[in-house]
Order: C-alpha cells, then structure tokens, then sequence
C-alpha cells in the first residue's frame, strides 16, 4: 500500500466530492469536507476549484472558514490567488486576515498590494508596527532583509535555564521559531546564541551564559538570499540571525522560508543558462507573466543571435565557391554543428552548476581544461567512429569526404568541450553569473568554430 | 562593513595563517587556530589545507582535534575527504569516529566504505544497532528511507506535558531533533504529531492527547526522495515521519537533509536538460567524476544526435539541386536552425521548469499552447524585421530572398516555440522525465523543422 497514492488518490476524490457539493450548492457540507484537511492542503484544493469551477465559488467557500483557519489556508495560497482573494473579499476582512498573518508573510503580500488598499490596511495598524513594517518593505527583493522576519525569541546571558523557559512560554506564541534563541546585550548586539534543545536539556538552574555558544554566524540584511541559502546549506540551522551593519540584531530568517530561495535560485539559473533572462516578476511562474513578459524576457538572446550569426553567414559566403563545386558539404553542416553545440553545452552546464554548488572554483581552470581536452578526445574519437561508417558506408561518399567530416568532428568536439568549460570560468573571473552566458552563447560560438574548422580542413583535404 | 566579506576575509586569513603554523610544523598552535572555528568551518579548512599542503598535513591536523570536535568535523567533510582520512587513520580511530556519528551520518559513510572495513567496524557494534544499520544500508538511494535516522523523540498520547519534558530531558539528547515528537500507539502505528513548541507553551498538566495533531503528513519509506522535498516544501515543517507499508514508524526526514536533496535535485535536472545523463555516481560533483564517468554520461545523446542527424542531411540532399543554383541560401542555414534551437530550449526549458515546481500540469496543454502561440509571433514578426535589414540591407540580397528568410524566421519561431513546450508536456504524460528529452532532442527537432520551412518556402518563392 503506497501513503503517497493513497494521499493523491484521497486529494482528488475530495476534489470531486467538493465540486459536486458546490453544484448542489452544498455549501456548508462542502466547508465541513474542507476541514478534515490541514492548510496546506485547503489551499491546493481551493486553487483547484477555482479552475474547475471559478473563483466565486472558491471566494464562498473562504468566506466560510472559521477566522483562524482562513488565515493559515491565505498565507498558503500562491500571490495570484490571494489577490484574486482580496479582490471579491470585503475591505474588512482584508484586513482582518492581513492583520493576523505572520509578519514575514505580510510583508509579502502588502508587496503584492495595489498601492491604496495597502495605506488604507495600514491605517488600521498600530503605529509601532505600521513603522516596522515600512521599514520592512523597504528591503530589496532577494536580500537577507526581504527575507527576515522581527518575530524571534531573545533571551539574556544571566538568565537560568528555568526563567528563560518561562519567557518563552509567556513570549514565544508569536515568534516564528523558538527553537533558536539568540542571547543580546543592552544595546540589541547579538552575542550568543542557545537552541531550545540544549534549554531543554539542560538543568533547570544553569546559566545561559554557561549553555550559550558565542561564535554567531549571523547574516547582514543586505546579503543576497543566494549567500544566505548557501549558509544555510552549510551549517544545517533552522534559522539565522540577520544584523544591521553596526552588528544589531534585526531579524531572523527560517529554514522553510529558504526551501523557497532555493527553488527561485534554481528557476532562475535554469531559465538563464537556456537564454531566459527574469527582467522582471522573477517569482511568477510561466502561467502567471504575460505574452509580453514572456516575448520581453526571450528577446534579448534571440537578438544578439542574429547578430553573432552574421559571422557564421560571413564564414559560409567566404566559402561559397567550394561548396558550389562540393555541395554534398552543405549535407554535415548541420550535423557538425548540432553535435559542437551540445558538446559545448554539456561542459558549460556541468561547470556552472559545479561554480553555483561551490564544487569548481574559477582557480581549478587547468584542471578543468585537462579533463575536457581528455573527455572530449575520448568523445570524438567514437563520434568520428560512428559518423565515419555512416558517411562512408551509408551515404556512399568519397573516402576523402568521410575523413575530412570525421576530422572535423573529432577537432570540433574538443574546441566545443574547452569553449563550453572555459567560458563560464572566464566570464565567473569578471564577476557575472556564469549562467548568464550559457547555452545561447555557447552554442553559437561553437557553431562558428565548428564551420571554421570544418571549412578549412575541407579546404586541405578536398585541395580546392 | 559587510559582515560577508569579513568572513570570507577571515576565513583567508587564517587558512594562510594555518599554512605558514604547519610549514613551521607549529601544530599544536594551527590547531588551536582551528578551534575558534565551527565544525563547519574547520572542515572547510582542512579540505583546504589538503589541496595546497598534502593530504599528510590534514590528517595531522585532525588527529590532534579534540575526539568530540573530530567526529562533528569529520561529519561536514565530503564523502571523498572522509575516505582519504579513513585511508590514513587507524583502523581504531575509524571506529571511534563512525560510531560517534548521528546515524543517518553513520549509514552514509558506511555506503562509501569498502566492505571489508564496515564488516571490520560492524563487529565492535553492539548486535542490536546492527541489525538495525543492516536495514538502513538497504534501503534504495534516493528513496525516503535512504534520508531517514531512527533517532526521534517518541511520547505517548496519555502523558502530561510535564512527564514528556522529562522524557525528552532524559532520552533526547541522541535524537537528531527534539523538535517535533511523535505519538505511537503500542504496536508502533503512528497516531499523531506535536511540536516541542506546543508542549513547552502548554501548561504542565496538560495531556498530550488534547494538543497533538492527528491529521499527520507521513512518507512511506519507499517513496522518491523528490516528493519527500515537495512535501517538505508544501507543508514547512522541520522534520516529517516515515512509515513502513503497514503505517508503523521507522524514522524520521529533517528539514537539513533536505536542503541537499533539493539542490541534487537541481543538479541533475540541469544536467539532463543539458544531455549530460547521470548514469552513476549521482552524488559525484564534476570534479570528483573520472574521464570515463563524464565520457559515459555524455555519451548517449551525442550518439542520439548523430543518427537524428542523417535526417538533416537527407532534407539537404534532397534539395541540393536548388542549393546549387542558390548558393547563398546556405549562408542562412546557421542562423535559422540557431534562432530554431534556441527558441524551442527556451520555451522547453520554462515547461521543464513548470512541471518540476507544480506550477505547469500535462493538462493545462492548451493554455501553454495558447500562449506559446502568441510569444512566437510576436518574436517571430520582431527577429523578421531585424533579420530582413540585414539581408536586404547589408547583405544586399535580393528583395525575393530577403523575404524568404524573414517568412522562415517567422514560421520556425513559432513551430519552435510548440515543439519545445509541446514536447516536455507530451513526455511527462508517458510518464517519463521531461528534463531527460529537453536540449538535444528539441534542437535537434527544430533543427529540421526549420530546414524543411526553409527549402520549402524557397522552393515555393524562388520558383526553383
């Protein structure tokens, strides 16, 4: 018996049952049915019922949650769907559920918030708070800072064990986490920091100060969340203190608010090393941008190709006698190509994964280089194997013309290899994300390469 | 100041402090140096130390760490790192160190060890624990049971919340987290959750049976290592049960052991979309691979691209009467099959991308369709325009070839953009992985695409 099927198999009966209900106009059965699930999960299926059967009907079923429960199922829903929310739900209960959210939450979606519905949400909170989270919205995306949260559980150094664990018990309910307390002076400087484990077992009359490690790894709130995901991986925490720049505790940020950051990063680096550039809205997913987003974020790549493309069509017309007198050599241009740009995206996406994981370093050039040249020999002498008995043998061609393709292919596999590997390490040395430059780039200069070699060793053999 | 770059600074600083300690064979003091470090960090330097002063110098080094620090030093260590040092320790050490380990860490490095040293190291392990490693060394790679420990903190649905702090006081300290506890009945079914939060901000006497949660997320032991990290990602918790197929606890995934799996995960989607097939060695970084591993990896699709390639050059031989008397239809061939690969791996690369967050299903086709249609128009009728002065303009071809080219461009933008959103689509519902068909079988599809629309409408307007 598979938990997995089983889940998937319970989640889409209870869609069914759902819809079924709400065509009845069952509503209330349907909001009972509902509940059996926990947030996360309500959250799924309200998504689902609005696709299948519009929003209105998702917005009744909100609506009819018990408050809390409403709260935890918005912080779930993706931004689209909260705002599609907040657009058929009353001013109020904006609010409300705004109000309620955790802080790091609210600040996510007062990001997402039309200008005027924000100030007038903001009217309606404290001043204290109404200035943190100006402060908070302040932060650029994807910094240490957009990340955080103020919700967190301090403690001090001469404090027993007992007396902290009743702070917790009378301040942690609003805390993210209290799972890592961190230890302040007077003047809000981090200086320690206690697990709540170690609290926990720990003698009721030790000292903080005596439990409490000092050597902090704390990160600064203009960090790049890529920095700081990296720490995370590194250390294994569940949660990082983030300080200003004279050292003074502002935030934390959580471990589940970084499975998120890596799933952006790898989006992001995946979507750059195939010639997609996020200009913008790079937390939308594909459904989400536009016909105009989407066309905006693939042009630029598209025309810079057409341009370096004018060098392979200067390289062909500078041949054009030759391949008039020889124009079975038109037949392997694409073949010679295809297999020189995918060689050299081979290596370039394996050596900007290893440069974006820490596991090459711009350093390791020669022994990268080595290893390509090797791999890349080994490739083309078996391509130029198989590609031999299939000009020769197949297509019946010459004996010179079979030699002169698989020369060609066996050099252009190697220059692809060591253009795919060297160009990330180079373009990583001038301090610009190697994925920037990848398989568009690469392709194209190793299709130039590749016309180059295959044109001048035609040139020799072929004698013409 | 950025507290950042201080660390980095720092951390260079040291690493040529400790270098010029061991050239002094000052070891007592480099490892005193080393101390003010997390074990993190000191396993950083140490990986460091071996790549610029020899293996040797490392080994002394660890030697000399406190056996505490040493076994949570040993643990941050790369898989390779910790055989070098297991090559050069005593087989005593070893033990001591492998014994010491969180289990999970345990079972790890016992999968990389040679079998005659794990048979050697089992013997000095009581019967009980091995058994137990026995079961866990055979729980597939990648599975929910190969990221599992049996390290948790179980209590029981009638104690109070002052007897299960007591519990976890006296039992907690070997368990990978005390964070969540989970409720077993007495035949080990597992009958609900709580967190050490819930029970350290309840009242003493409360009963765990009225704050537990009873709708409890578990994995099956057997499940992909990537539905684990959804899960993990959907319901952000820290640590997740895992079940055998009759619903009985075995262990327990955290929240860290994650963070890993999603960036393998990453990894090897990248990589298959690059034609680069992890056959072996999964875990291996490109470093660590031999010539032969990244030969055997890249093997396949190049192989692939050669046969799929024999249809290029027999569209090309078909037509080569035609390229004969037009010669400088050629000199395009480059740009319209790079524009065609380009556009398909861009729209590929967003679906891959889509489907592997959640965000794209197999059934909103149309909705991709839709909009595919519209970005490679759009695209389409700009890259004509730009390509259309060039070939009119700069190249000063003629009016009916310039036209040829653009209305190419414009056709293979589009049948690029469907075949390359199409296709992963069309994959994933077999049931396969998209990622697997993404770069090499687009392009090379597209490629062909675009030379058929290219002869075809030459043909048609040049009248040849």
């Amino acid at each position: 018996m598979d938990n997995t099927l089983d889940r998937d198999q319970l989640y889409d009966e209870t869609l069914g049952d759902l819809l079924e209900l709400l065509e009845d106009k069952q509503y209330f059965r349907a909001r009972d049915l509902l509940l059996k699930f926990n947030p996360a999960d309500i959250a799924d299926l309200l998504e689902d019922i609005s696709d299948d059967a519009g929003l209105r009907m998702t917005v009744v079923l909100f609506r009819l949650l018990p408050k809390d429960v409403s709260v935890d199922v918005f912080a779930e829903l993706s931004p689209e769907d909260q705002m599609d929310i907040v657009s058929e739900v009353t001013e109020k209960e904006t609010s409300f559920i705004v109000n309620e959210l955790d802080f790091d939450d609210k600040i996510d979606i007062l990001e997402e918030m039309p200008a005027n519905l924000v100030t007038r949400i903001l009217e309606k909170t404290p001043a204290s708070e109404r200035k943190q989270i100006n402060t908070f919205l302040n932060y650029p995306d994807n910094t240490a800072g957009s990340l955080m949260t103020p919700e967190y559980v301090s403690v001090k150094k001469d404090w027993t064990v007992k007396e902290s664990l009743e702070h917790i018990r009378n301040f942690g309910t609003d805390a993210e986490t209290i799972y890592t307390c961190y230890v302040r002076d007077g003047s809000w400087r981090l200086t320690g920091v206690v697990s709540l484990s170690t609290i926990v077992l720990s003698d009721e009359d030790t000292k903080i100060l005596d439990i409490m490690h000092t050597d902090v790894v704390s990160e600064n709130v203009d960090a790049d969340q890529e920095e700081v995901s990296d720490d995370f991986k590194k250390y294994g925490y569940i949660a990082m203190p983030v300080v200003d720049k004279d050292d003074r505790l502002v935030g934390i940020i959580t471990v589940d608010d970084i499975l998120d950051v890596m799933e952006d990063e790898a989006t992001e680096d995946i979507e750059r090393m195939n010639g997609v550039i996020d200009f913008e809205d790079a937390k939308k997913g594909y459904m989400d941008l536009t016909v105009w987003q989407h066309a905006k974020n693939r042009l630029p790549w598209l025309l810079i190709l057409s341009v370096v493309y004018i060098l392979t069509g200067i390289i062909i017309n500078h041949n054009d006698n030759m391949l008039s007198s020889a124009i079975q050599l038109v037949t392997y241009i694409p073949l010679l190509m295809g297999t020189g740009g995918n060689c050299g995206s081979q290596a370039a996406s394996l050596v900007i994964r290893g440069l974006a994981t820490d596991e090459v370093e711009t350093e390791d050039w020669t022994k990268v280089l080595w290893k390509e040249l090797r791999v890349g020999l080994l490739l083309g002498v078996i391509l130029s194997v198989v590609n031999f008995a299939r000009v020769f043998l197949l297509d019946r061609e010459s004996m010179t013309m079979a030699l002169t393709v698989c020369g060609a292919m066996l050099l252009i596999t190697v220059i692809a290899k060591v253009i795919g590997s060297m160009t990330p390490l180079i373009v990583k040395k001038v301090r610009v994300d190697p994925a920037l430059v990848a398989n568009p780039a690469i392709t194209s200069i190793s299709d130039a390469a590749a016309l180059l070699v295959y044109f001048a060793l035609a040139a020799a053999v072929l004698q013409m």
